[in-house]
């Protein structure tokens, strides 16, 4: 590690690529987001968008991103391949693969755009929310690494597996304010991040822990970068909650907003779990 | 057009691939399910889902997929490419590409699943809705091809053009019944196809046309081929809204119940529009 390093946010370390041929960046896991087996899957998808965020070839702002989850990343190096596989007068869209060993670990894909400014209207309001400096911060509750770079300031909907199964909510709807964790201005790869930071809803649902994993993930980014810079490193109000829940997976519909209310975010996954 | 062809639904033969190589189909637009510019995007989703299911090396069933429109896809020949990136025990992850000419019209990712019974839980219920016998079909509102192979029942938030604009709803939220029309056994391509059946939701909340397509849809399967057989070709109840309409995209989040109030399919997509 560089000096340098040393002075960076371990978020920018974690997601940091070198070009290492045509379409080609080398990542490198970090210890800090770690999670139960390999990354934390928000950081991989940052990582992800950073290779089209500092591809020569891109145009515009990232508007879509899905990431599938294939197979476990194991600690070390790998490889993002990008291709911008279309690109039109104002957009753009890329395929992706993460790979290690040359095995396919992750794949995604992304869409950019050029936007203007057209009708534009909020239908999804910010739900009512205490302001998050009112608010305590997560108790230690056993979580893993990657936890530890986020602020979490949950209104209602914790989980806590050491309550009595007795007291789990008949809901597995969270609500919370988080941000970076120590602060850092906010940007796309961090929003992506975020749009992954929410524990399972099984975890919510029942208090307790079960064997599950992020299958696939698809964001929706109704930001800029104008906007998230005005937003810098506050607090973004998130809420999630699981659709259905049949067979070994789940569906979470999720979504984040400024603390004027502003949507930025909406996010949904498709999570495996056991039991 | 040979004989057999004749007497097969239209959406069979829209969906209909001919194996040409190894994870090579090709495939041909059909004037019944044309839009507006090229196909309906449900019915090229729809395509590019059953090039992994005719697979000779696919395993499991269908619990994601998502399709990204490219770029137009011209009337005539199409090439499909379906390669299993990853496959592990008991889950298959895919990448797949729509070419005309070589280029990149559509890309789509499919992720597959043998699926055990475990805990399971619906926590989004279906709205209440009248029966779909007791309210009327579509009136003719100058719609485009594929709206005739669909069978509408507006219960809200019809799109009619004709109507003043004074009478545009506070909302883009619709609920409807709907099916195949002709009527046609439900399985994994059909239900696909409905979950890109709604009206672009700025229609409904503007009650006009504006240019509009959709750039990206991502579906989440509930469901599994027996509960598919024994909903058959009954009316599926589907709701959809948008969430955030901001410079040139909205967001439609959407969902499939079967008539007893099963959510069967999570829908979400990013549509751009002008104006």
């Amino acid at each position: 590690m560089s000096e340098a390093d040393n002075t960076r946010h371990a978020f920018d370390r974690a997601i940091s690529l070198t070009p290492s041929a045509p379409n080609r960046f080398t990542g490198h896991t970090t210890d800090a987001y770690s999670n139960m087996v390999g990354p934390f899957g928000g950081i991989t998808a940052a990582a992800l968008l950073n290779a089209v965020l500092q591809h020569p070839e891109r145009i515009g702002e990232p508007v879509a991103l899905t990431v599938n989850f294939a197979g476990p990343i194991a600690a070390g190096e790998f490889v993002i391949e990008a291709l911008p596989v279309r690109t039109n007068r104002s957009t753009q869209h890329w395929t992706l693969q993460l790979r290690q060993n040359d095995m396919v670990a992750t794949t995604a894909t992304v869409f950019c755009a050029m936007r203007r400014e057209t009708w534009s209207e909020q239908e999804l309001p910010a739900p009512e929310a205490p302001a998050p400096e009112t608010l305590p911060p997560l108790p230690d509750i056993g979580l893993h690494g990657w936890t530890a770079n986020y602020d979490f300031r949950f209104v209602s909907g914790m989980f806590n597996p050491s309550r009595p199964a007795s007291e789990a909510p008949a809901s597995s709807r969270s609500l919370l304010w988080i941000r970076d964790q120590p602060q850092r201005p906010l940007d796309f790869p961090a929003l992506a991040a975020l749009g992954d930071s929410f524990f399972p809803r099984v975890f919510t649902r029942r208090q307790r822990f079960v064997p599950a994993g992020t299958v696939s993930m698809t964001l929706y980014f109704h930001t800029d970068s104008a906007q998230l810079a005005e937003i810098g490193s506050d607090y973004l109000l998130a809420e999630a909650v699981a659709n259905q829940t049949r067979n070994n997976y789940f569906d979470q519909s999720a979504h984040l907003w400024s603390r004027d209310g502003q949507l930025l975010l909406s996010s949904t996954q498709i999570v495996y779990f056991k039991e």
